[in-house]
This record gives C-alpha cells, sequence and structure tokens, in this order.
C-alpha cells in the first residue's frame, strides 16, 4: 500500500522523550501501512532507539534534525521566542510547509498552543483555538472542549467551540447532527454565567443540534455528544476524573489484597478485571487536538507510554483523513457568509 | 442517656418525603441516644409513618405541623416570598428560636440557602455562605467548598470559604491546621483567573496553612485537607465526579455479566465488591453543611435513601456538637479585630 499519510512527531518531547516516542513511531508503522513518519530532534538521540528496527519500517521514517527541546515548564512566550529550532517547532513547521498533513507532540501544552497558533494561524472566524478530546462513556465516547487553552470565554468563544466540535464529532463518528451541550450547574434557565447564558442563546439560534444545559455527570453519560464549556471548567473536570479513577482502582486493589482470599478471588477475577480496565484504560484516549487552527495539532499525555503516544498517531492520521480543518473551515465560511447575507 | 441535641428535619423535603426522612429519623433515634428530632410537615401525612414506631423512639420525636411544601423546581425567591408556612422554613425557623440545635432539609437547595440566609443572616464578616461537603479519598476524606452556592466569587469571598472551611476541618476531624488548597488547572503561579491569583495572595498572607494551588486530581488524593473553589467549579468538579462513579460501575457490571464464567468470579469475588462499594457509598458522605450562617443547616441530596438521610442526622448532630458556627464566628472575631489594630 502506498503512503497517503506523512505526520511529524516531536520526538524530543514529553516526559520520557525518545524511549517512548521512537518505539510508539514503530508502533503505528505496524498498524497503519498507509502511514510514513518524520522523527523530529536530535539525530544523536534518535538513532541508537532505531537500531533494532526492520529495513521496511525505516523505508518509512525520516529524521528531521532540530537542535533544541522545549522544557516541559518553560513559559509558552519564552519557548516561542528563544526556541526557533526545537523538535516542537520545527514539527509545527513540517505541517506548514505541507510536509507532513499534522504532527503530534507530548510537549508542554501552552507552549505547543503559542508555537502551533503563530505558525499555523487560526481559521478565519475563530477567535481562539481550543483543546478537545474523546472521553469515555456508557455510550461510547463524549467529545470535550475547551480542556485548558482558555482561561476566560466570551459566549462568541464557547459557541465557536461548539461550532469546531461539532464538525469534529460529525466526521468522527458519522452522525449527521452531533448532540450539543453546554456544561453548566443546573439545568435551569436562571443559573451558570452571564456568558454561559448568552452562549446558550446563540446556540439555540444557530445550524447546531444543541440540547441545552448539561451537567458534569452527563460528560460519562449517553445524551449528549460534544460537552462545551471554558478552559477552566474543562480542565478542573478532567482532572477531577483522573484522580476519581485513580481513588477507585486504589480502593479496588486494597480491598482485592486484603487476604489471601480476597487476592484468591482477585486472580479468578482477573479476566473481567482486565476488560474492565482496557474500557477505562486512559492511553486507549490519549491524543487532544487543538482545534481551530489551519492545520492538524495533536497534544499527547506528557507521560504518555508507547502505546498511549501510538494512539496519538492514529488520532492524527483519522483527522489528516477527515481533512478536520477543512471541514471546519468550511462551515465557517457558509456560516460568515450568511451573516454577510443577513446583517442583524 | 439525657437527649444533649435536638434536631429540626424538613419531613416533606426531598424526591421522596416522609418515606424516607420518616425511616431515616429511626435509624439516627436508635444510632443517637442523646438525639431528639422534631418532624415538621403535614401531620396527616408523617402520621402514619409513625405506626411500626416503638413507644420507646415516639418519646424523642414530635412532629411540628407545617402546611406548605416547597417544591424541587421552584425559584428560591418565590418560595422565600410565599411560602411561609413550609416544612423547610419552619425547620429554619426552629433553629432561630434556639428550638434545635440544627436543621436538615432533602429540598430544594437554592430555597434552602435563601430560607437559611433570610433567617438565620450570616456570621459578622462572611458575605456570602458556602455550601461544604467530605469526599472520599485515599487518605479518608477531603473537604470542599463552595459547591453551588455561588457562581461568581471574588478573591474575598475565597478567602472566607478557606477560613470556614479550616475552621470546619479542624473540629471535624481533629487536626491543628488542615491544609488548605486553592483549586486550579495549574501550579505555575501563571494560571487561573484573576480572583484565584488574588485569593492565593491573600491565603499566603494569613493564619492558615495553605499550600497553594491544587488541581482536580489532588481532590481524590492525600495533599490536600480543604479544597477551596467558586461554587460553579465546585458543582461540575462533584457532578462530573458522580458520573465517572457512575460509568466504571456501569462497566464493571457489564464486564462481570458478560457470559456464567466471568458472573461466576464476581460471585466469588462479591465479599470484595462490596467492601469496595461500601467505600465509594455516596450514602456514606450525604450531608453538606450551609457554612457561614447563624446556625447549622445541614443539606441532604434529594434522592437520597433512608441510610443516606440519617447520615445527614448525623452530621449535623456532630456540627452541633462541634459548636461548628460558634468556632467560626471566633475565628472571624480574631481576624477582624486584627485587621483593625493593625490596618493597610
Amino acid at each position: 500500500m502506498a503512503v497517503s499519510y506523512t505526520i511529524a512527531l516531536d520526538a524530543m518531547g514529553g516526559d520520557h522523550g525518545v524511549s517512548v516516542i521512537v518505539p510508539a513511531a514503530q508502533q503505528a508503522l505496524r498498524e497503519y501501512n498507509d502511514l510514513a513518519l518524520i522523527l523530529v530532534g536530535q539525530p544523536a538521540a534518535i538513532e541508537p532507539e532505531l537500531k533494532a528496527w526492520k529495513a521496511s519500517e525505516r523505508e518509512r521514517i525520516r529524521i528531521q534534525p532540530a537542535s533544541e527541546v522545549v522544557g516541559m515548564d518553560e513559559l509558552p512566550s519564552q519557548a516561542l521566542r528563544n526556541k526557533k529550532d526545537s523538535s516542537m517547532r520545527v514539527a509545527v513547521n513540517l505541517v506548514k510547509q505541507g510536509e507532513a498533513a499534522a504532527c503530534v507532540s507530548a510537549g508542554n501544552t501552552g507552549a505547543l498552543m503559542a508555537t502551533a497558533r503563530y505558525v499555523l494561524k487560526t481559521l478565519p472566524g475563530i477567535d481562539r483555538p481550543a483543546i478537545i478530546t474523546a472521553i469515555p462513556a456508557i455510550d461510547g465516547h463524549t467529545h470535550m472542549l475547551d480542556l485548558g487553552a482558555n482561561v476566560d470565554c466570551s459566549a462568541e468563544h464557547l459557541y465557536q467551540f461548539a461550532v469546531m466540535g461539532s464538525e469534529l464529532a460529525s466526521a468522527v463518528d458519522n452522525i449527521p447532527a452531533p448532540r450539543i451541550g453546554l456544561l453548566n450547574i443546573g439545568e435551569e434557565e436562571i443559573k451558570g454565567s452571564d456568558a454561559i447564558r448568552q452562549a446558550a442563546r446563540l446556540l439555540e439560534n444557530s445550524h447546531l443540534n444543541y440540547i441545552g444545559f448539561v451537567e458534569g455527570n452527563d460528560i460519562y453519560g449517553d445524551r449528549v455528544d460534544v460537552v462545551v464549556c471554558d478552559g477552566f471548567i474543562g480542565n478542573v473536570s478532567l482532572k477531577t476524573s483522573e484522580g476519581v479513577a485513580r481513588m477507585i482502582s486504589h480502593f479496588a486493589r486494597t480491598e482485592f489484597n486484603r487476604n489471601w482470599l480476597t487476592r484468591l478471588s482477585g486472580l479468578l477475577a482477573m479476566p473481567v478485571l482486565k476488560a474492565f480496565r482496557r474500557r477505562i484504560d486512559p492511553g486507549r484516549y490519549n491524543g487532544a487536538s487543538l482545534l481551530g487552527l489551519q492545520g492538524i495539532v495533536i497534544k499527547s499525555h506528557g507521560g504518555a507510554d508507547a502505546a498511549a503516544f501510538a494512539n496519538a498517531i492514529g488520532i492524527a492520521r483519522m483527522e489528516a483523513q477527515k481533512s478536520i480543518p477543512q471541514r471546519i473551515d468550511k462551515r465557517l465560511e457558509a456560516l460568515l457568509s450568511q451573516q454577510k447575507a443577513a446583517p442583524a
């Protein structure tokens, strides 16, 4: 099969750098035979990790040298100004230049967002890019945005997030009109901040399949496909979920380890526990999109292992396949021309 | 043992009214022999539920008639204006009049807050009451406030929440200096809204054991005793947690029900699963305090069962025993006199 998608990887980013990202690249190449990868970073660090690779796998990668690395705690503005030859920056440049259909980085989120925004620019009609990811839910998954790029959001921003989220969910899940919900603290219309209430009005009058306010528990339920919120709430909500899941698995471990009898019952229940764990495995959901840019940029969790990073590569490939930025652009163009045709 | 604590119950409130609250009252009386209860509501509804009670139990209750009931979706302002003889209002009045040391209601949160604030007033130095509850955590539990009373909070409000939360945690958990964290989306000082950053400065210069910013996952961890946030974030975070827990138990059930073998292993693991479920049973944590008032008001979950409502009664009793409002009042008085002594 011919190569259809070339994706650039920031090989130096994240907590583990090349030791995780190079094996992840190999895993992704084995999974998708229409894929080629560009490993961006220091050749001296990358080369040794490629030793055990087969020639057929090496054919589908190339190394793009980049001398610098953005630190996980580096200020975005400083990374942008001072690290013009960072692996992150060069990976994003490859998307800009059309050499890669998408890029994936496990590096510093703020720096990646600032770099991507500076290099790729936002789509016409989008003020701010947002971070979106799929989250496991009873009926499959829910898409949620923004997850931390924008602390304060106006009604207009939330509306733009909804438009982008709807296009992405529609393309990814093959549903014509994804159900859009606005995260709030109650379903009565009196609740919530001014921005949220105004956003609700914008959404009610939009082309979107807006179902109204949803609450935190709905993220994991089956009544909504896309949950829209500001980045502060989204981030707290995601981190809270991680905390609950971790506590629950801690308690489960504690109870199964109580004595030999409980350990035995844990052993017998192992296949069930494994199947269960697979369902909520965060690695299966690793890979958030920076949505609203003129290009595809995927953020992997900094601590991702190879399987989880490979999942993020899979998401990048899928978004390239579905031409997500082009789809959003088209929708925005239609909305903007409608606005011009019928000024308020 | 003599009666030490008399607690008023809004017998008509919540999704189930007397059918849950009267049995919960009985359960609480059996658990605490220093307790007396006032069942507030329509005698014709309450009396039939008392038929099976023993005379010794009946001795420790009395019915306080109240003709009206506040609806679960009624606007707080309307309940306050129009329902002066509601079971909720009369229960709060009993606290005001000193006939009850505390009251418990499973009714409409907004109406309860408005009523409690109107009847009991806030403590001097407190602008707005907050809702606080204990949440299960790896190391026992974490107290979190505000959980929905205040959508927008200034730095000063957040600071007041921290003072109140610290006093409550100190009294309840017998720890001299509870660790106070401010909920934010990152631990770097550049993140978060203006109000949160200003609150951080107030807390750094306070008498409190302020440990800095915490993230959503820390609520369920072991590094913080009191998590402070505005009511919007707190409510979303709590509802999100409920959603995650529900999804996880849904998946666990699905996996254990897959076939006869998995069902068998579930049966064998039953004691473990039960012990585990007890640990995260929301009923064990039912009962949130409306903190900052001149009196003790406990809000039970609207859908609570008898055991969960009895738990809320236990919390009311414990707060009466620990004189929570008086403790907070004393602390605020000390802070206010310090401010007067050393004006900025």
